[in-house]
């Protein structure tokens, strides 16, 4: 059952800790994840480091790579493109590690499409009050900002069913844990271990010639 | 995300540990599983007792209940009647139990047909050398048993794939472990969560029209 990692799509509503939730997995289990690292053509911020937060690429470069079909996934924002290399992740998957991608629904929807073994978590706080309350509860922000984040949740949870798994961040540790636990148990599904289905299938039928 | 137990199918080779399993479940976890007890027209054997092993029923009274379709599944075997009472099943689960099945493909395929939220399980010993001695390495027995064995292993395996998932029995304490991890996770399926995703999304608009 050592197989290759599985490739790990986490979305859900602004504030409700994803982030948190992927560094803590890394912290935890070193040896079983890997953080997807975004390439993109916007300028770097102060004291980001270049494989870090982010592969910093020029346009045309950008481009090359969507040419060769290098993404996993890309998009464009405010006339900057995003996209995940899909070099590193093949990397990654291929050592063993489950690699963590955060985006969006739209995104989600690619990473799928190309590759349905993809599993897709969303992350909700446990009720509707602490929704409210990481949604619009920062009292410092502008009115235009909420409503900017009301909508986009409104968006992302249209589409909260076509994820496989929700994780409810009630409790931050034992949410790091229940999702481990849940990655952990997608290795033993049977559509992830079809080679090891089809040998066993053939070791019986061998015994049962007598072999 | 306390909700309705789950229905679980344990299905797999003879020898690979089915029986020791679900008791091992029960001994750990006792306030989260149950076992489902069938019914059964066969006479009691020396110790059963009824409610234990079986529920016991005459031909007519099984027939009856056959009729009024209150069984998750049932079969005839060697001109004896087995089945799953509904009702003791329905109540588990209401409870919020998960309740454990040991049934063949077959059967499996009847109750998935019928409940499609029922979790399939299937055990399997680690590798092929495992496997070939639990069904063949009893000395004691006579070929003809053995030889029945393989054939009932053979079409067992034939089945594998429309199993959820794989419960690889290596070491029992390893694998008792992530069987209860598997279906503890199952909880969080957001096809299992319907009822919470609706109420997120209707939470959200209602945030977004400011109330």
């Amino acid at each position: 059952m050592k197989n290759k990692g599985i490739l790990i799509v986490l979305s859900g509503f602004s504030g409700a800790g994803k982030g948190t939730l992927m560094r803590r997995l890394l912290e935890l289990y070193p040896e079983e994840y890997a953080l997807s690292i975004s390439a993109t053509t916007r300028q770097p911020r102060k004291g980001e480091v270049e494989g870090r937060e982010y592969f910093f690429k020029s346009r045309e470069a950008f481009e090359e790579m969507i040419r060769e079909d290098a993404f996993v996934e890309y998009a464009c924002y405010v006339e900057n493109y995003y996209g995940t290399p899909k070099a590193y992740v093949e990397e990654q998957l291929a050592a063993g590690k489950n690699v963590l991608l955060e985006i969006e629904l739209q995104g989600a929807r690619k990473v799928r499409a190309k590759r349905p073994d993809t599993l897709l978590l969303f992350v909700t706080p446990p009720d509707a009050a602490t929704l409210k309350e990481r949604l619009i509860g920062r009292q410092t922000e502008s009115m235009e900002v909420i409503e900017a984040r009301l909508a986009r949740a409104a968006k992302e949870a249209e589409g909260m069913e076509e994820y496989d798994y929700l994780v409810v961040n009630d409790d931050l540790d034992t949410c790091v844990e229940e999702m481990h636990r849940i990655i952990s148990s997608e290795r033993f599904r049977t559509n992830r271990n079809t080679q090891l289905i089809e040998t066993i299938q053939n070791d019986v039928k061998q015994f049962s010639k007598g072999e």
